[in-house]
């Protein structure tokens, strides 16, 4: 570990300072003070249609072309009152496949997220959604023009989503759908809530080059310093966003991604990227009962391999595979398992000692 | 630089949003004290899917077909501290056509939204994304089984958006293209800022009975009684769930909306309709120029004549035309013009007399 100092240590401390279950559950904490918040896009671009619509003549019947924006990125944000206090960093929180900013607002059973908890920690939250999803939109285009006749329908993108089934087994809430693992942290209970939450992932639309990587970049030089957090399809987009413009990225939080770049279908990262990236402080997360599913094991060593070389080049990467930290159960969605608070913690000394300098 | 992307273009979209920035770091209120804030799911039912992906094997290779979950909708709110003094009613704000709750968030050139400003004076706040956009995703199995060739490409849903010259005139930004009326509110400005929060509308694929309007019910009647507003394409939606169950609905905000039905294309309420509508306060809304358009009028006498029949049969509707009452400029998007602050405190005022008793 860099520094010379185990993370061990780290955690016995973060630890001792969690936020219990009980306290936060039943919603009677001070108020929350907000300094600003609102909302913005980052990035987009002005494109000529010829399919504003599915109809022939448009909605309107004045004509089907003109000009729309794509790849920009929605993003929410609250600002504490005295969050700079202590040179506290923004940090940008991101989801993944099939998912929105939600991933990281009150959880399928009504607990506190991680955004608002971060916010009583005294840091300001950025909260997109992905190019191509949610509140961000997605281009058309290409679907109206099927409709339209004038593009066969292989020309379709390939949207996609996770079945409760297949969300039950992926996101190990338990090794079969409809029953948990013995010491599941995610709220199992309220599976039918995170259904939910489960929305097309229309990012086949999107080039290999993803605009969620610029615009991510973009972000953090507006914001004069952030943390940039990624999680499973967007695990390793903070590092992509540092390979292209790394000013302003104060630190990257990557949670169950491939690090070997296999969920993008790409190369994993060549020696010049591994030493770019070492010139920023990174912390992987993975869960717990990684060995009870066939499709994660090969993630987890992908991801501890990465740490090795950017350690090796000079960096300051750290694994934090929870169950060898203490914290045992955890499911893919640990922002919102029932620990989600405790792991926050952790993520928040990680920072603390990383990135903001110790305080 | 991965990917070919040079720091030059980050640094345009950098720049780009940086305005937004500027004009919030003048933002000199006091900060906002929020008791409990947070998100959740309202509706929703699952249902067998035999296409969760456009790619046959699915995307795992592990089948296409499970559960899914459509119809839900997404809800953002945040309670004020010592909101219920006064006897204040929570309010639910919903978007229109090819928008998302960013409608009544940051304005595009970065002045506070509704959102925020109900909430300072009091309110509890509800901002819905309707059914089927946005983080409340939407049912792609027609999509992807055209794209396996299992329908054909007439199946297609008419997915529509608004292009920037549309929304121009339309939203009556001015007479054309790129010119503002002389006294317009919008701040055409940002109207670029503003291209990037309009995103594809797949209402298309929903029944005549919106599921929203069940949604809206339901909202009303966990919130223990709540004001729905609707804009455009929802202006009526409030009316809709209050013929559905008006339990809860304390009152009715319908923004430039069709109150004889003809957005939904169905006919206009009958007197046993007005006669429901006529239990529960209604506010209908217009802003100016709409002689300046030939979509508007037709809209606008229709809604005088929706509020004279509710009073005719003995309710409590008021039509409140801007320029009538003094405010000149506004275009469709009021909640977003320069004078929305302004617009606000004419339906709070509303609010107080007529739904909350006179305080």
């Amino acid at each position: 570990m860099r520094h010379g100092v185990s993370f061990a240590a780290v955690l016995t401390v973060a630890l001792g300072t969690a936020v219990s279950a009980a306290a936060q559950a039943g919603r009677s904490q001070a108020p929350l003070v907000i300094r600003e918040q609102g909302s913005f896009f980052v990035g987009g671009r002005t494109i000529h249609t010829v399919a504003v619509s599915g109809t022939p003549g448009g909605l309107l019947g004045t004509g089907n072309e003109g000009s729309i924006t794509v790849d920009q990125m929605y993003v929410q944000y609250q600002i504490p009152e005295g969050g700079e206090r202590g040179g506290h960093v923004p940090v940008v929180m991101l989801h993944g496949c099939c998912l929105s900013g939600k991933t990281y607002e009150t959880t399928p059973d009504g607990r506190m997220g991680w955004d608002e908890y971060f916010v009583r920690k005294g840091r300001a939250v950025y909260l997109p959604d992905q190019v191509s999803r949610a509140r961000s939109g997605f281009d058309a285009t290409t679907i109206n023009m099927v409709r339209l006749g004038t593009l066969p329908a292989s020309a379709l993108p390939n949207i996609f989503t996770f079945s409760h089934e297949d969300a039950w087994t992926l996101f190990r809430f338990g090794p079969s759908f409809g029953t948990p693992f013995s010491d599941e942290q995610f709220p199992v209970n309220a599976a039918d809530e995170f259904g939910k939450q489960v929305i097309p992932d229309l990012n086949a639309l999107l080039p290999v080059a993803n605009p969620t990587y610029n615009n991510l970049s973009a972000l953090a030089i507006r914001l004069k310093g952030a943390i940039l957090m990624g999680h499973s399809e967007s695990g390793f987009f903070p590092e992509e966003a540092a390979l292209i413009e790394p000013t302003g990225i104060r630190g990257v939080v990557s949670i169950e991604g491939s690090c070997d770049r296999s969920f993008a279908q790409q190369p994993p990262p060549t020696p010049q990227e591994i030493a770019m990236l070492a010139k920023i402080p990174i912390l992987v997360i993975f869960g717990d009962h990684i060995a009870d599913s066939p499709f994660w094991p090969p993630l987890l060593s992908g991801c501890q391999q990465f740490v090795q070389q950017v350690n090796a080049a000079g960096g300051d990467a750290t694994m934090l595979h929870l169950p060898a930290a203490g914290l045992f159960g955890n499911s893919h969605m640990l922002m919102q398992d029932k620990n989600n608070l405790q792991v926050a913690d952790l993520i928040l000394a990680w920072i603390e000692r990383h990135v903001e300098g110790g305080h």
